[in-house]
């Protein structure tokens, strides 16, 4: 249950796969291509966080020269999956330790090449890949490798690598300067071998090479050893010791060490399913993901949409850290918890900026978050598929509830933690600066007595625009009477910190409204068949199925929100009330959370990763683990089937959907598991047929629990 | 200057001839098409206000079976522009007395037949249309003629008449029953002739024919004299004592009524120009489309914004009317002024149930208005020309201003004649519904202490939900300070209508509400170039000329609004901004109209009717007549140069423009001549060039003035 694994090649799972198979950790992120690959099968040495923009194009992290480049030739010919003969072929990647295997055995003229290799990222948090590259055959045969570095980068909005220079030196080295900020990006390599064969160095289409001619024996094996370093801003001298320490260290050792990090990791995170192998698989994977992404290792680092696995959605942090994510560090992991919010802490100032330029006041967080809280969302997302012209899309300009998101996670994080310092680390004034945005962006009704939110985005990105999304007022709601809840906290603490940062940033007449406002904010109302809709006027949309709609696409990518079919009907694009429901769970009755089901699920295309889970969630709370199995096993294994739109329009939205693993986590905690955090932890199991038992661990208010569950018994302890 | 003439015939003209020859009154349109014409050249007989809808196609007012359907044979073969050879052909509208005539000289093999063929519709307002149809040949030869009813009904959304009865006797009878309301239609038909020729009766191909066969002498005169009346839920018995009447009276006596009729008409009406002839016919042209559109003999009937052309825009009444056609009835006919106003209280039951039904209160009214205000407009007005889907546009639920329009219409209408009887007879009534719609519709910005109208369409419809559009949001502060306006009157005069109505519809809450904000509206700022932004946001847009957004288009027909390539650029399709300024003259110095100007027009596509006239106007305001003289011949002459668009996307949009006739008359008397109505009128003469003499007569608080001038000198006399 530790191990994903393909046999076979297919030409049209090559990205599939490179997401499947994806190593690394929040530094570096390596793609699950083969050794052989080059740009066009979307290789990827991953830079989070290196944020460069070339000319108009979009901008996104930025992908390093690729090191782990390697070829194997019988003669000239090249041992190729594409046009060799191939008896066997398999990747496997061991999650238990983020290793990454690729097996083949070709037949060349009768020839048996088998070549196994290995690599993994060490889970250190250094951009170190330590690989292994095997060949073995069944005849002898004169053989030549060429491994090195290859200088032909994959890109969505590139090249962003420029100034190239390249040097040998003992290893490998090549240096290339970004575009925007200048920033070095080096990649090193050595390589070393068994046999102790020597490499004459050879430059070829843009490829740095060393190039191994030897005579292979029938049976025997041979080894190269490779390790690699990117260097973001790394002067030569440090890169050469790290090379050196590594290849000191050798392969087999860092593995050793690998495998010890990645056991207190699993040791912690592990959700263990009896009775259900599949599952096990798919939730464990689902935890993979969440563990290569975990920002442990920073103090305010974040988790961007598409994880490490590519420049898609410019390597920006969406909302989905804080809903989908956060609540697994918060079980399990609250370095990274913490990173989380300070990450959001950090981005105020671009918050605040964001705010202004659209004449707003207070905190307007980005929808795409780069560095500083820079938004690095266009106004254009989408191409449209008939035109080919761009579409003005408002996730930029509409979709505030990410503020409120935001505030909604540090509540979280206070909640589960009663790390209330953060407040004053800066927690507080962004919650301050949230409700402060949300006073200016909504506006009273007078005739009707209540503050409204009109025109915006809720979580269904479809239908754009809407006013009194119910979602998304009442999480204004919440920002609210957080801002109230903190002022009574602070006063009944005798700590000045809130009225001194009242008069810090002059509050005092947003205090003032708030305390007006707080029980005014409209909610949307439940009406007599317990329905809440989506925003005002969704009931007067029209009533078609999602079947219905999907017949009238007239091009398979075509984008369905806005002025596009699904924008005046009904169909919406993912969880929406139901995630509110989800969000503000106790504050709505249970047959509210029943017939909101009922009626929405059939309704939503879920094409957005970021809904089936939420589903999945309400499903489990009304009692109907059934309907939310399917819908768990969607999200769990969205990135093993590769069944996810990787296109919106003619933009390319491939990678991992983290948001989706969390989502699965989320499910079998809270939805399965039925854990509930109130001033004691509770459980109330509710498991899909297939599961006999579940264990897992939870951390809450400084303590760690071990809990073990059956269909009809639960059991709790700390440890 | 009283003629308008084409010669020539050109098949891709029928269409534009239709309208621009067109003849009637406010109850029938007789398209200027020829005697031989059928559905495909769009022959119409038109009647406006009778509504009626077929299945799911727009709701859109009714043509009758055509009477006028005459064709010549000689032998077999038909004397048709399309196929036969022509030596001359000319069509002739005569707008002193609305008198069509159409004269072909045909060449049939050697044989010469003139065709000459008159009508009119009676300008007494009945549906009776005189006709004569007239024959003469350079040689001897055998005739035929075949004259009748075509039941065969151009329709966009048809047809609407079933049920169809046909009935000879002395005349030719048919009646229809329409759709929706089961209303009569019937036409009926009787020819006489000059050589008393006996007819045989013949149905062909959805046609009720008499047929004349004969001998013509060359140089002899035959005339047909045709006699048609439409009726509307009116008996046979009615019907056939019109057409005895008719009869008995006879073409040439009816004639001599009709010139009577025009010429009092023209009398109050005509604006003379000396020394720029077709500026003289092209207004003269405006004006008899005005005249032929007035609701002179209803009492609350108003004007179509295609007038009586066809079913384009569903028949229905726009703003136009009241603030492009209004000026003109102000100055030369008020009782058409008051049925304009009339119609709107009338409306005011619908704009209610209309408020209501988007959750608003009070009168929101109709972007499209039938009979009691029924709203006729759709969610898609538009159809894609890429995908060939509707497109979802917002003209019924977003442009407000359309309520605020009336108020402004009503004031007017009360300043210029004192006739506050009419705020007794339910305008004050419906002014004040609409200040409550403009409450529950508009917002307020609690940081910012002011009242905010968001998510709206102004006069610019390219850019679509806009927040704070300062047209709108001027209207609304006007309607608000109307509101306390007529309180003060009614006050003043101890007349307690004002507050019983209060009382009567419950009008306290609002009332304080105004009080509180009718300086509180938000005004778009005057910024530090006297610029005033049309809307929130519109200052980012995307600046590209004109020129070049055109060229970015990949169909001659696509529509530029929405999410069309005009909707993210400052492009705009018409004044919106300048309209403000035109309407609200004196509130803003004549620096802010200059600048404005200048700013604007170079941004604007005038791609609709109601645009050349506002900068006409704000032209002249500002001196500069060179500016406005292209303009104000654009809006003169849409009409007869035909240059006008014809599609939004793929819906078909072409009629005659009596918003652009209006905007014409606006811009020669409160532009060119500078007409001031204050306490006193005065006059600023700002003649073009060429323009030598202006003189026309005015009606204002109950006189009339004849009013001469020249470039430099005015003078004005009562009479």
């Amino acid at each position: 249950m530790w191990h994903i694994k393909e046999e076979g090649f297919d030409i049209n799972k090559i990205a599939h796969y490179g997401n499947k198979f994806l190593i690394g950790h929040l530094n570096l992120g390596v793609r699950g291509t083969l050794d052989e690959f080059g740009k066009a099968e979307m290789v990827a040495c991953h830079l989070p966080f290196i944020y460069d923009q070339v000319g108009q194009g979009w901008r996104e992290p930025v992908n390093a020269f690729n090191p782990l480049y390697t070829r194997l030739y019988q003669g000239s010919s090249s041992l190729d999956v594409f046009k060799s003969k191939i008896i066997s072929h398999e990747q496997i990647l061991d999650i238990s330790a983020g290793l990454y295997t690729r097996k083949t055995l070709f037949d060349d003229e009768g020839v048996e090449v088998l070549i196994t290799s290995k690599r993994f990222i060490c889970a250190s948090g250094k951009r170190r890949i330590f690989g292994v590259y095997q060949i073995e055959t069944n005849q002898d045969i004169s053989l030549t490798l060429k491994t090195g570095i290859d200088l032909n980068v994959w890109d969505l909005h590139g090249p962003h690598l420029e100034d190239v220079i390249k040097e040998v030196d003992g290893s490998l080295y090549v240096f290339g300067k970004t575009h925007e900020k200048g920033q070095i990006i080096s990649t090193a390599k050595k390589v070393t071998n068994s046999h102790n064969f020597k490499a004459s160095y050879q430059e070829d289409d843009q490829k740095m090479l060393e190039v191994y001619q030897f005579d292979a024996k029938a049976k025997e094996i041979y080894q190269f050893y490779q390790y690699a370093y990117i260097g973001v801003d790394e002067t030569k001298a440090v890169i050469e010791a790290e090379m050196n320490d590594m290849v000191t260290l050798g392969f087999n050792q860092a593995y050793v060490d690998q495998k010890n990090i990645w056991r207190s990791m699993w040791d912690d995170a592990d959700v263990e399913i009896v009775g259900d192998d599949f599952a096990q698989l798919a939730l464990r994977y689902s935890i993979y993901h969440l563990l290569i992404l975990s920002p442990r290792l920073s103090k305010n680092s974040s988790i961007p949409a598409r994880g490490i696995s590519g420049q898609t959605y410019k390597g920006a942090i969406f909302w989905d850290t804080e809903i989908f994510m956060l609540p697994f560090y918060l079980n399990t992991d609250l370095n990274s918890a913490k990173s989380i919010i300070k990450y959001r802490i950090s981005g105020l100032k671009g918050a605040k900026e964001k705010a202004k330029s659209y004449g707003y006041q207070g905190a307007f967080y980005a929808w795409e978050s780069q560095e500083n809280g820079f938004d690095a969302c266009t106004d254009y997302n989408v191409t449209d598929v008939f035109t080919n012209r761009p579409v003005r899309t408002y996730f930029k300009d509409k979709q505030v509830h990410i503020s409120g998101d935001i505030v909604y996670a540090i509540k979280s994080y206070i909640d589960r933690t009663k790390d209330d310092e953060i407040l004053m680390e800066g927690a507080l004034e962004l919650i301050l600066e949230v409700a402060r945005f949300y006073l200016s962006y909504g506006r009273y009704n007078l005739l009707l007595d209540r503050f409204e939110i009109l025109d915006v985005l809720g979580p269904d990105e479809y239908h754009e625009r809407v006013s009194n999304n119910a979602f998304t007022n009442k999480l204004v709601s919440m920002v609210f009477e957080t801002v109230i809840q903190y002022e009574k906290q602070f006063k009944d603490d005798k700590n000045m910190f809130f009225y001194n940062l009242v008069k810090k940033i002059d509050f005092y007449k947003e205090l003032s409204l708030i305390k007006d406002l707080v029980h005014k904010v409209y909610l949307k109302e439940v009406d007599k068949d317990h329905l809440i809709e989506q925003f005002d006027g969704y009931n007067r949309l029209k009533d078609i199925s999602k079947d219905e709609l999907l017949k009238q696409k007239l091009h398979p990518n075509e984008y369905l929100g806005g002025s596009g079919l699904a924008g005046d009907t009904k169909i919406i694009k993912q969880a929406d009330v139901i995630t509110m429901l989800y969000l503000f769970k106790n504050d709505y009755e249970k047959e509210i959370h029943e017939k909101n089901f009922h009626y929405y699920e059939p309704l939503t295309e879920h094409g957005s990763s970021l809904s089936s889970s939420m589903y999945a969630l309400i499903a489990c709370h009304i009692g109907k683990p059934e309907y939310a199995y399917p819908l768990f096993m969607k999200s769990a294994t969205i990135d093993i089937t590769g069944e996810s739109k990787t296109y919106a329009g003619k933009i390319y939205i491939g990678g991992t959907h983290p948001a989706a693993s969390g989502g699965a986590y989320m499910t079998a905690i809270y939805g399965f598991a039925g854990l509930k955090i109130g001033d004691i932890l509770e459980l109330e199991p509710r498991l899909p047929e297939s599961f006999k038992k579940m264990s897992f661990k939870i951390k809450h208010l400084g303590k760690q629990y071990q809990i073990n569950l059956t269909k009809d018994h639960y059991d709790m302890k700390e440890i």
